[in-house]
């Protein structure tokens, strides 16, 4: 039976904009690697798939009231893998801001060094401001960057494959360490980038790490039609989420894929009590530590207007939000307005519902309450699994490794014990095979991802 | 009293070019980031100052004969910073194919998860084939690449300097987790990089990575006069590392810093025995298990010509050479046309000189010989220290370990314990404040690195 995935998706302090003030917190350790392989050990005893790490070649503004420096993940995950054995690490990288030999160098290390557990979130970068970092005067427009994530795909595939399996001999006594007619150049020249290879590492134990993606605009969604075998995604309610399912599960058929191999992975972020009070009433302490200057400042990245000096108790002013063509293709931007048209808020309880992840889906209740959810929508069609979101951490997690967990366990919804110790195997994908495996020595390589 | 500063500098299987065909090599082993952890926790334990990765964006050609792949440093070294608590950890990255931002990230994130251990070796890339892995045509020309490696640091200094060391604030009480009118954009606009920064993480433990330096042209020297605190370095015989020791430290002089805070730190790779007859013996045996096709090739690489078809034990055409202006500024063609003129070798014996460590100082010998000889480097003024490259891995440093390092220590050139637990604790270098620390609220920042 085809069962929940579930992913850590790790943010220091938490994901609740108030996490590193709350009392459960240490956001004295937020620095400290050992308080990430801990929270690693923990999702790993609780057989979860992967942890995931978010990333931004940028200082995102606005330090002053939150955790929002980066932890770089190649980096954070290579020490975490270090102390973990079997759960999966992926890392988001920008197709935007790095070099595709230097980022398939990085991943193809990371799969090295964990025997198999890399996983790799394609992102065009969404912070514009990441362009003045590399001499940009401006981010490159939208179409431009999935453009260039597209041949991207294509040339960090291809040095992926360019040692096939066997190229590696190691035969001691007969001086063979390689045999170099099974390393191939890529040699690719394409639009927008030119690479020769070979890459500079034996091929990696799964073949290629997962590729996963996390945009929802209609070019993020053609993109994840193409390339994703994971996808992560924001919905506030079961029926925008189906939608989306639906909508993306029949492009990734149209695009010859098998939508059984893609994963959609909305994000969920759940305050949980051991009654529904204790748990609204700790939601409720969350929002009392929020501070309206960032959370108005956070609202205008996702609405582009700044609703500083409205009566914070009055209503949102519907009317003079930009149009989504005004907008651009922001899909965050979306599920925003959603909001606001469902649930009418006033600008404090807009903001305070936007506080615990960004337009995530947040919800309190009991474990019991909490696992229904999970299962309405696992089994409703609108997710394979979850982007878990923890509040705060690391305690945030522990309720819902020790509380949750156990009950979508022994509904047979989620796995008792690994079954393997790749993050493919926990996903059930299957291992890519080289593209120039089936090369004859003079022949040409088939082309293609 | 000044003590010798001791890295081990790390090559899968060993620094011999034969070293995955000994019988005491673990080849099996060279993609398996335990070996290298065993490794790092062995040198940790005799008190070692670093270990040193180097590294390059391509494929070396000739894999066929000798474990010649990348293992890419960042991921490597944190893996093996999860792994240790003392040891530095030098990693080499590039000026040339690298972006100032993504480096200074890596290195920043490198150094928060050792908690102060990160060394860079900086390096303009010795390999041209890199340059079509990068989109280019050509390898960018020597002056041009030290040209930007100058303005990189400049940006990268910045980058670190960026976040005031008290620019972190956490007061969970009034909500402030950052003082951001201590991060600083860097506002760089130069000949060759603009970046605006600030970077996106809290200033590191040793406010910067340990600037390591190790090209040795005239570019090379100048550029380390500049910026090293540490420089490597080749040199066969005691008068040549004496005279770069004497030539680099008043360069440093006239640059107007401190020579003793530059540590000059020459290859040293050791073949030991208990006695000089059973050193020698090994050394033969790793002679007999090269293989020429390979030696050869890494000789045109050194000298810009085939020996290809000569008679082996015939003499090296020294006429047939090409003059050092003909081959640009490579600075280890030098030391090869050295040896020719010195020991006036057959080919075979040449080959057999390189095949040990690529041009570096080989020597064979009991453990007190090898002591002696590093003890007169040392006190002779030609070394502060060494980079230790053992012919095979992991034996090869045990054997060093055990029965070298006891002898240093007895004669008190080399720490019994550490000290502290920074690399430029290990060093004896100052911890650099930030240039933006003295910035007055509405003041100009000092340039300058
Ligand atoms: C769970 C999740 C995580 C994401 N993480 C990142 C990230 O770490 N870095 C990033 O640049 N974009 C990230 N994104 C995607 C950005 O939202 C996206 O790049 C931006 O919205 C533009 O893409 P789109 O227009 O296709 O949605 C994430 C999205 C989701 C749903
Ligand atoms: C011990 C040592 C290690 C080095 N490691 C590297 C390396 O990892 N990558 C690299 O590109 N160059 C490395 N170099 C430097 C190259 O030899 C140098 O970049 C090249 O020779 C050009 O610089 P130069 O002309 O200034 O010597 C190393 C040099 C020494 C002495």
């Amino acid at each position: 039976m085809t069962q929940l995935n579930l992913n850590l998706f790790v943010y220091p302090a938490g994901h609740h904009e108030a996490a590193w003030r709350f009392r459960g917190a240490e956001p004295h350790r937020v620095l400290d690697i050992t308080y990430y392989q801990e929270l690693a050990r923990r999702a790993e005893a609780a057989t979860f798939d992967a942890v995931f790490f978010a990333d931004g070649p940028s200082l995102p503004d606005n330090v002053r009231y939150a955790s929002r420096f980066r932890l770089e993940p190649f980096t954070w995950l290579s020490a975490i893998a270090a102390a973990t054995s079997h759960i999966g690490l992926i890392a988001t990288a920008s197709t935007t801001y790095l070099e595709p030999y230097n980022l398939a160098r990085l991943f193809a290390s990371l799969d090295h060094l964990s025997r198999g557990r890399a996983g790799w979130n394609i992102v065009t970068t969404g912070a514009p401001q990441a362009a003045q970092n590399f001499g940009l005067d401006e981010h490159p427009a939208h179409g431009s960057r999935y453009a260039r994530a597209d041949e991207f795909v294509e040339v960090v595939t291809a040095l992926w494959d360019s040692w096939e399996d066997d190229a590696l001999v190691i035969d001691q006594e007969a001086g063979i360490f390689a045999d170099d007619t099974k390393i191939h150049p890529i040699d690719h020249s394409g639009e927008r980038l030119r690479v020769r290879g070979p890459l500079n590492t034996p091929r990696i134990p799964q073949g290629r790490p997962v590729y996963v993606q996390a945009g929802s605009s209609e070019d993020g969604k053609g993109f994840a039609a193409r390339h994703a075998e994971a996808i992560f995604t924001a919905h506030q309610t079961l029926a925008n989420a189906r939608d989306f399912y639906a909508d993306v599960k029949s492009r990734v058929k149209a695009a010859g894929r098998d939508p059984g191999l893609v994963k959609v992975l909305p994000g969920i972020s759940p305050f949980i009590g051991s009654t529904e009070a204790e748990a609204l009433a700790l939601r409720e302490e969350f929002n009392e530590l929020t501070q309206p200057e960032y959370s108005l400042h956070q609202l205008r990245h996702l609405l582009g207007i700044d609703l500083t000096g409205y009566d914070l108790d009055g209503p949102v002013p519907r009317e003079e939000l930009p149009t989504h063509e005004q907008r651009g293709y922001g899909s965050r931007f979306q599920v925003v307005v959603d909001i606001i048209d469902r649930e009418q808020p006033t600008i404090r309880q807009l903001l305070h519902h936007l506080a615990g992840a960004r337009g995530h889906w947040v919800t309190a209740g009991t474990p019991e309450q909490i696992a229904d959810r999970m299962q309405e929508w696992f089994e409703g069609g609108a997710a394979d699994g979850f982007n878990v979101m923890p509040p705060y951490l690391n305690g945030g997690f522990d309720v819902f490794a020790d509380e949750v967990v156990p009950i979508l366990r022994r509904r047979g919804l989620f796995r008792k014990e690994y079954d393997g110790s790749t993050l493919r195997s926990h996903y059930g994908l299957p291992r890519p095979a080289s593209q120039y495996a089936s090369r004859a020595p003079d022949g040409q390589a088939p082309t293609g991802t």
